[in-house]
C-alpha cells in the first residue's frame, strides 16, 4: 500500500467533509429528479411522509443549521417551508442550499469542530457530531426514498453515484 | 458558545469515529431485534432483498474490510455467508463483529487515514473514505429496513437512539 505524498495526520479534513456531504447531496438531488412529479408529493408507504416531506426536512436543516453554527444565533426549525407543488422548486431550493453550504462551511475553522453547541434551541452536540447528524439523516431518509422508487418500479441511481 | 477544555484541532478523532460507527451499529442491531422472526428473512418491497440480506452485506463488509485494512491482505467479498435462518444467529454474528471492529480499529493509526487502498481487490479509496462508506452504506440499508418495519405496522426505534 502506498501513502499519499502529502501526509495528513487527521481522519478527515473540513474540506473533505464538505466534499463528502456535497457528494451525498448530489445523489439525493438525483433521487428527487428520479421521482415522477406527482408521486414525489403523494407516494407513501406505511404511513410515512412522501419523499417531498423528507426533502423539506433536509432543506430545513442543512443551510439553516450551518447558519446557526457560523453566526451563533438561534433560529427555529421550520420543516414546513412552502416550496410549492413542483419538483423544479425543490430542485432550485436544493441548489441554493448547495451554495449556502459551501459558503458557510468555509467559515467554520477546524478548531471549532469540538465546540459544544445547541441547534434550533434544543439539539445538543458538538459541531462535528451535528454535521455528521445532518449527513446521516440525509442518507437515512434517502434510503427510504430508494424503497419508494423501487416500489414504484423505478430504478434508482446507484448508491455510489455521488456528486 | 463554549469550547471544550481540551482543544482538538481535528474534525473527528479515530476514537470518536469508532464510537460513532458503533452507535450506528447499535441502532441497526435494534432494528434486527424489531423485525418479526419470519419477516426478517422473507419480507420485501419492490423486489428488494429482505432485511436479512442487507444485514448479510453489512456483516460481509465491516469486520472483513477492517481486517484487510489492518493486514494489507486482500480477501474476497462474501455477502452470502451462512448465518442460518434464525435472527439469534445474526445477532450473535453482529456482536462478534462489534468486538472485531473494536480490536481492529485500534490498530489503524491516524496517519493511515489518507492512505490509498483497494478493498476486496476492487474498491478504491482512502482509509477514511472506505470507513465512511461502510457507515453510510449501513445507514442507507437500515433506512430501507425502517420502511419495511413501517409497512409491517411496526414502530421502529428512533433514528437518534444509538448504542
Amino acid at each position: 500500500m502506498e501513502t499519499n505524498e502529502k501526509q495528513i495526520n487527521q481522519v478527515i479534513t473540513p474540506e473533505e467533509l464538505l466534499n463528502h456531504w456535497q457528494g451525498h447531496r448530489g445523489l439525493t438531488r438525483k433521487l428527487i429528479e428520479a421521482f415522477p412529479e406527482q408521486e414525489f408529493f403523494s407516494y407513501s408507504i406505511g404511513g410515512m411522509r412522501p419523499f417531498s416531506g423528507m426533502v423539506m426536512e433536509l432543506l430545513a436543516i442543512a443551510g439553516p443549521a450551518l447558519q446557526e453554527i457560523v453566526s451563533g444565533k438561534t433560529s427555529e426549525l421550520n420543516e414546513h417551508a412552502d416550496y410549492g407543488t413542483k419538483k423544479a422548486n425543490f430542485l432550485a431550493a436544493w441548489d441554493k442550499a448547495t451554495e449556502e453550504i459551501n459558503a458557510l462551511f468555509a467559515k467554520i475553522p477546524v478548531e471549532r469542530y469540538h465546540e459544544n453547541i445547541v441547534l434550533f434551541g434544543k439539539y445538543e452536540g458538538t459541531v462535528w457530531s451535528s454535521i455528521f447528524y445532518f449527513i446521516d439523516n440525509e442518507i437515512h431518509h434517502r434510503g427510504q426514498g430508494y424503497v419508494y422508487l423501487r416500489a414504484l418500479g423505478i430504478e434508482p441511481p446507484y448508491f455510489w453515484d455521488r456528486g
